[in-house]
């Protein structure tokens, strides 16, 4: 179904912007795994707004209340209910969305599919929606580590046209190392440029867009299920299925194509008493099945739609009109959006190594 | 299901590369269309090998039979059951195969998943396994074309370093001019180029890898379920659910990126009697929903693993060891993918038009 | 997942019996249906505890929060989130079941295959969880009366051997005939002596269980999907998934197995322009399909398990023990059973006519 | 979807009665289970008309092929296809069916649904369909055999009115037992009385429907997903999925109602170092989960609508007219779906183990 995601550790998500809160329930979940409100709270932190000169001034404080799946500090195995309550108030600063369709949101959109639509804040459309992703990835991500130390890592390596110099980012970086900087670009003298240019194209109430790249190392060896669930198939589709993304690549990705087959190929070599490819243009996945080398993707976002220039537009009645972007927006979302892509990873890399499980491991027949 | 796509008109495929046959179930088509094997045939012989120069000169003839589902001609509602029996034999090519992984292909992560594999022609790995992909997009396409006259056009944009000029295949191609040559780019001096570049690297024992662009005219407004089951996130799984592919962007894709929210943003107007967008880097989507302008997307396809090179790699004791790549084998997938491409963008099309059929035609209530 | 249901109308129940709260996710409803907490809550008040002298005295209001989805008092397409805090205190009645597993209980059960329970009030097991199927159940009866009068009705047929004479409930009764008495029985006679036996066996700690018949009316034609969704197997699932529950039959049912064919078959006439059957045994249903007849089916409840007099079980290290049961419990759970049958079968109904729906109306080819 | 059934193991069906043939895919068997076409034909064998004295003469050998998913013996991990000709001619004894709807069969709902229906033998509405069921639960039963020991076996209790006497029927039968007689009741007298009213209402040209019982031994522990997917609701479903079915009940069933709690409780106790309830109302289940104890359930079949008699119905365009029964049916079709109801049941539990093994097995967490 369209909110739910996940076959065997599935979420299901709810909520709008200015709505009385947001929410996720998370069905499947391994029983006994140890969870705090506190732990899933720090993932929110990292992507709640107002955390930084460069991100929107509005503030939330996106405090989550568990309301069932978790009794004496533990997972029991029945669903978990996580609720945010929305605090920023229905702000006037919509009124005219509801007369107008703001250009590349998806007011018009949804208005002709559904013939109605929340208007405050972009309602369901907003990316507050994301809340309740992370607070699942924050589930699935301990599992992850526990369970095999498998650790997901995004981060920015451009924004606009400013990215760090080639090879300055070959190795994984720390968290801390992501985290050093508000713009979570973790080669410094990039992530001071990509600031300044943030600071610069909001100042002439413009936006700007960029690239995140996401790493996972300690990956397990025989993760995606062809040939439609894939497992860059599904990834493709977690990060599409996020606000303003508009491309997606895995390993060599679209550059790839510049390259021939005989440069292309990834050896296979005995590295470590174990199967290990040369290089690493299959990103990690070879047939739609990961083969335990670092699993590296990318994914491209577009500059934030909302801009504070009047636009050209049509009203409700298909008239022409002009619309000036008001409130609080973020410049870029892209800083951010590094913390929802590390979620959507998470679950994606969960529910595989679930359903893996399942047809694999408890099965084993006399030779 | 791993080898189930589609949530209404679902498609399940089964089937190895060197085994008895390959097959396609489809479940959901609507009643009373009326359809032909041969109809379902014109689609799987743009498909198949040995089409032309620049393909594997593998013949095989990939005959479709009709096994359920359609009575006197028409579709009843049941499930469509096709085959396609396989006719070439079970060659000695493979004999190194079984004993060793070849390099970027799916040997290794197989062996790996699931403890065997079926090492003739790649089994289930197969390329193969899409002509039931293919078959099921026939019909697909023919429902889309007589509901609505909904087009769908892929091509090849480029080969290699290969491109075709900025801007000349901006107009929408017809069919006759993409299958005007056999490597299916509409720019007759590019596609030139492009045949001799295959046909160099053939000659080589290499191979090359290229573009794909889809486009789709006629939209219906209101395609795509957000949150999870945004249209350009099924269109992305979809693509990277493809042998080979490597990335996924939609409008303006990567290159999107580079521009700033005032240059970005598709601005509304009124023309013709119907709210549009002036340009279109959305790419026919906003918020996950279609608007009704062109929908525009671009694949990535890797250079063919197979080479006729030798290649360092390692055993299934994980020794190593050198394996030549023998048989018959397209130096470049591209131009064939091309009617993969179409197949599955008809079937996400055609599922999320009934799906938004499901939820918003049938009741109305009173205002 | 375990704890949705639906395809197109999909439910998605979360919560615990003494945890925080208890809610429902509604995902696929149509948009711009009028409908507001008042008329959820008027069915959530028809289940709750504490509404007659025969239920369990403990009192808690239920009071339904919507959170999502619902804007300006009608629905938006998007996901509705629903939640009812839980008041009642945890309580020490509860003590001894955390050591002990319960006689046919859900203890064990849990115990063995979570590892860990919520022992307070039976956690996830509790008929508490019903509230979010009630609650979903009563925006899907409105838009089934909305969209073509359909009418869903249940009823208590027998008590313990206390059953209504034959033919005493053949007219299809009022929902004011119902109500009209706490035991939810028709016919007064007989629901005088239901509440005359429940009152016994609750004064000798004991409890008794019975059968609900559900009837629907203005049924629609054609809902149902074979081979497998066929409408009666899709009420039998969500009938089975009901605590209490030990049996489902349609139509003749097991009864129907003592005549023969010739007499069991519902032969067809054309009364009032339409095809009916003269009778029927088949409750409605003909191949899985709905035949627009009356739908007709019974299910069976178990005594309620839990008794106020010392049972015989073990506890958590398998040592023989005792347990005396504690707490305020109904000592018929049927008559509340009602609300909860209705409530599963309008989510039935409701999905099986979107999804007919999806296939056969939106597309229509020439003949 | 509805030609789908079950989740991880999955099998999707298709075929017409008198089509070119029945098959199966079945996604996400376990890899490497040594199978052969010889075990899934000895299934089929079972059910294949034919048979015995007391079943349709019509002979069709039903044998299957397989078309995938199976390499060197074993299977491989991938869809398996299976594939069973039909061999009956399109005969002229279905002539009249195309212009008037056969009593108690699906022509009418079928018409109604998709507008159209294949007539011959009653297309895909056919037990015939259930072939590719029966194919694919054989290889689930050898699953569970070498797993765990799980023996499932249905038999016959009730044919018409003649029942075995009470408690002849206590002990788990053997297949021997069971398949001594056609009828597959596994009380010889009983089974003699059976017979010979068969062959009484053949004589008639009438029919009788009767009960069949399912038990399973060496349960696992921990099967079934609460809340909707619980395991006897998920057997219901399959159960009522069948042709002809109309009731399901399991453990004390219908026939629970008329205890008390007291008097139907199931009291836990130690016994061979393990828990063990004293008593089986519930019928192996409890809480939606297996307990271990021995599954026990029953399923109603009506008696076979084709009778060869005269009957009142109506044509296509609602003329009254009468339709006579022809072609070569089975009387009673109950000892037939005994091997079909096995089936299924193996095809539930197999997919409930693992759904449980993937949540519960694969992650531990330090306690």
């Amino acid at each position: 179904m369209p909110n739910s995601f996940g076959h065997l550790f599935r979420i299901t998500t709810w909520g709008e912007s200015h709505g009385p809160g947001i929410g996720v329930v998370i069905d499947g979940c391994p029983p006994l795994l140890p969870i705090s409100a506190e732990e899933i709270q720090a993932e929110l932190d990292r992507r709640r707004p107002g955390q930084s000169e460069i991100t929107t001034p509005r503030k939330e404080a996106d405090t989550v209340e568990i309301l069932s799946g978790i009794y004496e500090g533990k997972t029991t195995g029945t669903p978990i209910g996580l609720l945010v309550r929305n605090t920023d108030q229905r702000s006037s600063a919509y009124t005219e969305m509801k007369q107008a369709f703001r250009p590349s949101h998806a007011d018009f959109t949804y208005q002709s599919k559904f013939g109605v639509r929340d208007p405050n804040g972009g309602g369901r459309s907003s990316a507050r929606e994301t809340i309740g992703r992370v607070a699942a990835g924050a589930i699935a991500r301990k599992i992850l580590a526990q369970a095999g130390g498998v650790e997901v890592r995004a981060f920015v390596t451009r924004i606009h046209d400013i990215a760090a110099p080639d090879g300055a980012l070959a190795k994984f970086p720390t968290l801390a190392e992501v985290e050093a900087s508000p713009v979570r670009c973790p080669h410094p003298a990039t992530a001071a440029a990509m600031i300044e240019r943030i600071k610069a194209v909001r100042s002439d109430g413009d936006s700007v867009g960029g690239v995140i790249e996401c790493r996972v190392r300690n990956m397990p060896v025989g993760l995606g299920e062809p040939v439609f669930d894939r497992l860059e198939a599904d990834l493709a589709k977690a990060m599409l299925s996020l606000p303003a993304t508009k491309g997606f690549e895995i390993g060599s990705g679209f550059g790839g194509t510049l390259l021939k087959g005989s440069e292309h190929n990834d050896l296979f070599e005995n590295r470590d008493g174990r199967v290990h490819t040369v290089t690493n243009n299959s990103g990690g996945v070879q047939g739609g099945i990961s083969n335990g080398e670092e699993l590296v993707f990318r994914v491209a976002f577009k500059p934030t739609a909302t801009i504070l220039q009047p636009q050209k537009t049509v009203d409700l009645d298909g008239n022409a009109t002009e619309l000036m972007g008001k409130g609080r927006h973020d410049p870029c979302v892209v800083p951010r959006a590094v913390v929802i892509v590390e979620a959507m990873t998470a679950l994606v890399l969960l529910d595989h190594w679930m359903r893996q499980s399942a047809q694999n491991r408890i099965f084993s027949f006399p030779a």
